[in-house]
């Protein structure tokens, strides 16, 4: 959405792709640190060599909060988040692999109680370079109303 | 759960309690600058005053990614994450505030198509110094089997 | 200028302002580290006591870099940067001091040998919460032409 | 100049050079996680493919920042920086690249108006691994005076 | 030992070892701008051509310090460091080496002083990915007695 | 020592004493990140309130390594790192407090195999702002010898 927008302005089955991010072994350093996550998995090539995927893979965290961080570089401050539901992770994110977001408007609705705000949810995919789905969440988000509703 | 432990280790309703970590203004900046989220409700200290939270506020996805590695510190290499459900934030996070992490086993169950390895979730609620959740979500995890299933 | 802007859209005069970042103490520390920059100004609390400022001040490539990142949060892919001019310091940003960037396009001109890209100057002046100019630079961009030039 | 010296030591045309500094794909990440700026020339390893480096390049910025921190690891607390002028970047540095920075005293002057210190000039080149000047920029500084200026 | 071990619970000769953790250039980047090290050994791949070693290798610091953390992963807040001793380093860490650490109880003894906690040392080696020892140190820490010593 | 020294150019006794810099929270966040060391000790704000210090405290790998690096800005390549003997903490580092580093030669002399190089010692003391001692250690190096020894 735009930088500006308001509740008004939402329509379901909007959509926009950001740019694009590759993922750094700095990245996964960087994400164990600052969380305390140094799962072998990620952490530890010898490891890795073990596992199903041959190799270290981003933490989902890191998926997630980078791919929540790239669909907010542009800011908009009428919106806030409310929660997050159903983060699945149908590929796996390896050092290298460039990924870009996908955001869909899938819900707007009114707020129950507070009659300045509304209520949205987005449909998140995150791809990577050959466009294969590495991981999808809800976002459901607060927004203000340009027009407050009446009650 | 212990670091050790497999699928037939797990009791439903088992729970443990992490050590505290005080969230820093390092912690915002840190996680700003990993995802790109430079939203001015956690970057800036003159907007955040307007906000009914008047200060600063750890972003939601800083709170969750930072529990949940936490509750990863005893690292148990037989586990993998599936997926993430329902996170909400009750309570907002500020600069200074301590949280914990509390892990409660709610469900074991087998894995319906790989019978090398269970399925489990945990109840996680991320408390502050005062005892109040301000974080809750439901982890989904995978753990191998002592004892593969038969078929 | 907006996102996907080309050559023919700008005009001189058009300005825009960032949202605002606080400077951290945390900012200076990552800035020290990553530039290896251990000057006392900006690293020794003590030091600092005994300066014209009185405490420890960031440093002005900590400012600089900061304020061209702010002002790139709305990434246009068909922009390069081409130099920087004339960085001047009029005051000094404190710990805790909350910066905004005012950008303003001061020229737009072919550029003399390529005939698909367009040069534009960008006056940026960082202000602080109380609206002093604590630092000017101009910026020269290159940017693609819509239509390139007929030579 | 060594880490002592005051107005009265710096001679036009003393240089010197500084040990290098390979700059990593870490950098790159941590540059832009500090400064916000996550344009996909430098973020992207997919988009640099289509650009006529073919690969990431550093920001202009962190080659101008680590430059002045690489300059300053002999620290002279006698100097402070008064401005910076005319950066330009002949030749682009990539990953892997290593640079040294050369510093020319170019100009000491009396300062206008405060008696206590003087002004210089230097001119700064960043080396690359093959001698390439990749780029340049002026660094104006003011430094105390062993004797003050009698007025 | 245990996370919520005492003083009573240390035998001499008990050990553990570690999960992996891969040094990456990223730790030598992070590692420099933490502690303002820079020496060509851990940042200039040019240089470090000409060395015995051909490469980069981990500063001696970070080895240690990561070993004391990967070490500390399993907390026991019953226990504090006294000091280290006889920090020697075998051989050498090279960017994408796996290490782990080997923790070995070697004295458990009476506080001189104080009746409420006991002296433990502790032989620490971290090995690499083929098993070799790159670095060698004692521990020697306090932990809180289950019984305080009666005098 | 200078930067360019060699072994014949230390003399037992010479000392010198570095500039100063202030410890913050972001450096043990950092810290903690780098290591994977988030004993509450250093973490955790409500914990320490219970501890003999009544507030956290820097882990002493940090206070050793920050050391280690302050010591090291005046880069000398003609120097290496043989080990570390008796490292003790007679005082804690908070949050805050200013280190300085004074380093003093305490023993040269020939290296028993190898002709090139010599052997030294540096007794390293951390001070802070009281001029109090927070941490000693013995430094062994390696240096250079500008006439290789005759066998």
């Amino acid at each position: 959405m735009s930088s500006g927008a308001f509740y008004e302005d939402l329509v379901v089955g909007d959509s926009f792709i950001t740019t694009g991010r590759t993922i750094t072994e700095a990245d996964l350093v960087i994400h164990a640190g600052h969380t305390g996550d140094f799962y072998p998995h990620h952490m530890d090539a010898e490891f890795a060599k073990s596992t199903p995927y041959g190799a270290r893979i981003a933490h989902g965290t890191l998926t997630f909060a980078v791919a929540v961080g790239m669909k907010s570089m542009n800011i908009n401050p009428n919106t806030m988040t409310y929660g997050f539901d159903h983060l699945r992770f149908p590929g796996a994110v390896r050092i290298g692999d460039t990924i870009r977001v996908k955001v869909t408007i899938s819900k707007v609705e009114d707020h129950p109680k507070n009659p300045g705000v509304g209520r949205f949810s987005e449909h998140v995919e995150v791809l990577n370079q050959r466009s294969e789905t590495v991981m999808v969440f809800e976002h459901i988000g607060l927004i203000t109303r340009r027009h407050p509703q009446k009650s």
